[in-house]
């Protein structure tokens, strides 16, 4: 069945654009209020379009942004999937930036440019034509929900009081989504790891002003001095984090993952160089290589940082506050939670009793970690033999995705990240694209997961 | 003639008012060009003034705003003095929180409100009126030229060329300026010594564009956490600023104007709560008072810190570049173009190789220390004695005025920094005043003044 239902969709390609070009010329820019209405006729733009696949989908209120959840018909005795995805997109600021529109898909040297191509609407849109191609030919072999938000690039704010209000609705026996990326063109990846976060703003108040630092300087605390001095603190010689702690509840990384890692094809060079930089000036924690640093390893990275006079030219002030906005990436098994008090609490006992510290703004979200050797990678895995023709490799992410642990702890089940996109897809920037091949084998792989999905006896 | 020249003066009070009125009422503010017109009305009318006054006096160009130069009739075989002062003002800004506006003169409780109000139009004008009472009684005992400027709240950048280019119309035996405050009410000051200032600005610069902390995190310098660690290494534990050879030239302070400071009423508890502080809060060099610190001892304050991102919520990004504003203020016998190697240089050899940085807009004004038992101390101190009937306090100032450098420097000679107003008078901000009590104490005390200096026998 698997092979009628991958030739329909390498039939199907020129069709499968055209829908994709409607879904991306709608700017469901979701931080934006301009854009509210954008953002509703997207939901119903995408419930409409599954329905004509022949699933029944609805649009459903969220205290933000809705929802779109849509079901096949759900029959014993086989696996339960819940997919995940986003319809909204990042802001497309700088728009002078594009070649072509944001909003004007266009396709160029093999790619589809526009806002959200890649993130995720053009990933999101791999699954829907997977699913109308099993639809021809008598459904998915599996239960499938599908839970597409409209927050995602502004945090997935509504959707844990979503999800825990329709629990029964969702229930599955795993989550599948396609938000991340293959490793590089010619090799796909699975995603296993995800690093979590602690974000927090530290403000240091001085003076009830700023002070005339002629008059005054030397005789009352330098609120800005003294952040430099406080935040100097959080790192040592190593690269490590100097918060006592911080690495109680690191996982090393096994052998196995570092050797597989260390295969991986990794120019330091070329990564140095498109960031404007030498291999040289690439560095961090002693003792592990880029991707390790990147994917296994915590970080306590500043955002920004704001004080006293920033204008062109001198003016000679004894600023009376200074701030500055950290994050942790967190590896597993860290708890952000004990993160967040640990980091907060060191920034106490050390801030000097001359300035008031205030701490705001703590959010957070954990690390995961999924089993690499379990049947849902191992499903996933041949799934991209099938849809790529080429074996997946097994990565880690630095990044976070909220909803990945969302959905762990409130429905219990594992995120699998079976990712279509490429490095440089320039996701989240001026002329983000989608290569078409990322698209038709994708497509082709989305189908082949579902009939491996369909195999597995548990999920336990 | 002293006497009758005093009574004049006591007579005149109002009159002095109604000029003084005139002189605030022109928006005389360098920094904006928005008022241009009005730099150049008020030199006109302060030229005009000091002409009914029975002076020459002459608008001259600059590469910026025009000075006003005027001078009595230079007789030979009495010293020349060479009064300083400055018509320009402070922007008035934020307006909304004047309780009169800053332009509409206005008396009450016993002060005149605007903007220039002490600093520095009533300190000229006391000077001004002085000088009238002179001319009424025969004309002044000494050689006077005046130079009044239109730059000094912009750093007085055209002065140096116009003194280099007219040295000898300003030619003299000592310079005098009345831009300075009495210690205390009641308790008039001579400054004998000010802070000199390097400023520069550090810019770091690490990857081309900010990056994502996810997905680059810990693999890439941070160049904010950087910079706090490069200013971290800018003080020790001490409070002292850790840049070798910084203190090398540092003049000890004396036991003596120890002494003489220690005498000074000041009330810790009461200086720390005007800055919305607590005594405890205060802190600076270990074992130097908060005088000390102000006076007589070299800083290294950050003026101004920026990098990445400062607006509301998170945004977790590496910052591509981060800097900060640094000022030194430095004490005799710091040279300023030393010290700026200096501190460039320990700043280069600390910064990892892994960012590039970039210092700029480093300016410099050096200390200033005159001799505080010399005949132009004593001729002030008695003149303050008939002016405020009391004893003057010898201070020195933790501020920089450019023009004190630059005048000795370039003409070779002190200046003698005699000023009328208070430590309230709110310079620089809303609501500024000069008292009534200073204006007509400080009005008698230039009138002495001249006859005390018009009987020093050598400068030298």
């Amino acid at each position: 069945m698997l092979d009628n239902v991958l030739q329909t969709i390498d039939d199907g390609s020129e069709q499968s654009l055209d829908g994709l070009k409607e879904f991306l010329r709608i700017p469901s820019v979701s931080t934006d209020d301009h854009y509210a209405a954008d953002i509703r006729k997207c939901a119903d733009w995408l419930s409409g379009t599954i329905r004509k696949i022949g699933l029944d989908a609805q649009v459903l209120p969220t205290a933000g942004h809705p929802v779109v959840v849509a079901r096949n018909e759900h029959k014993p005795g086989r696996p339960t999937v819940l997919f995940y995805g986003h319809y909204d997109v990042q802001p497309p600021d700088p728009f002078d930036q594009w070649t072509t529109p944001p909003f004007e898909p266009a396709v160029r040297d093999g790619a589809i440019y526009a806002r959200g191509a890649a993130d995720d609407k053009g990933q999101v849109w791999a699954h829907l034509q997977a699913i109308r191609a099993w639809q021809r030919h008598g459904g998915l072999p599996v239960n499938l929900t599908m839970l597409i938000e409209g927050e995602e690039e502004i945090g997935s704010g509504s959707l844990p009081s979503f999800i825990e209000s329709h629990r029964q609705m969702l229930h599955a026996d795993l989550a599948i989504a396609s938000d991340t990326n293959q490793y590089a063109r010619g090799l796909p990846a699975i995603s296993y790891g995800l690093r979590g976060i602690v974000f927090l703003e530290i403000t240091l108040t001085g003076p009830s002003h700023d002070l005339h630092s002629g008059i005054y300087g030397g005789s009352v605390p330098n609120v800005a001095n003294v952040l430099t001095e406080l935040l100097a603190t959080l790192h040592d010689k190593q690269g490590r984090v100097a918060v006592e702690g911080f690495y109680d509840d690191v996982l090393p990384l096994t052998d196995a993952e570092r050797q597989m890692w260390r295969k991986l094809p990794f120019d330091e060079n070329r990564f140095a160089a498109e960031l404007g930089m030498s291999s040289s000036q690439l560095g961090g924690e002693t003792g592990y290589s880029t991707l390790e640093r990147q994917w296994a390893r915590p970080t306590c990275d500043i955002n920004g940082m704001t004080s006293g006079y920033q204008g062109p030219g001198a003016k000679t002030i004894i600023p009376a506050t200074a701030s500055a906005k950290l994050s942790m990436r967190l590896v597993p098994s860290q708890d952000p939670a004990t993160i967040a008090r640990m980091v907060e609490q060191a920034l106490r006992r050390r801030c000097p009793e001359t300035v008031k510290m205030e701490v705001s703004g703590v959010t957070w979200s954990p690390p995961i970690l999924i089993p690499h050797d379990g049947a849902p990678i191992r499903a996933a895995t041949d799934a991209y033999k099938v849809g790529f023709n080429a074996t997946p490799t097994l990565i880690r992410c630095g990044g976070t995705l909220h909803v990945v642990p969302q959905i762990k702890s409130l429905l219990g089940i594992d995120t699998l990240l079976v990712g279509f996109g490429l490095p440089d897809d320039r996701v989240h920037s001026p002329n983000e694209k989608f290569d078409l091949d990322a698209l038709h084998c994708g497509t082709r792989t989305a189908a082949a997961l579902y009939q491996n999905l369909a195999g597995i006896d548990s999920f336990k």
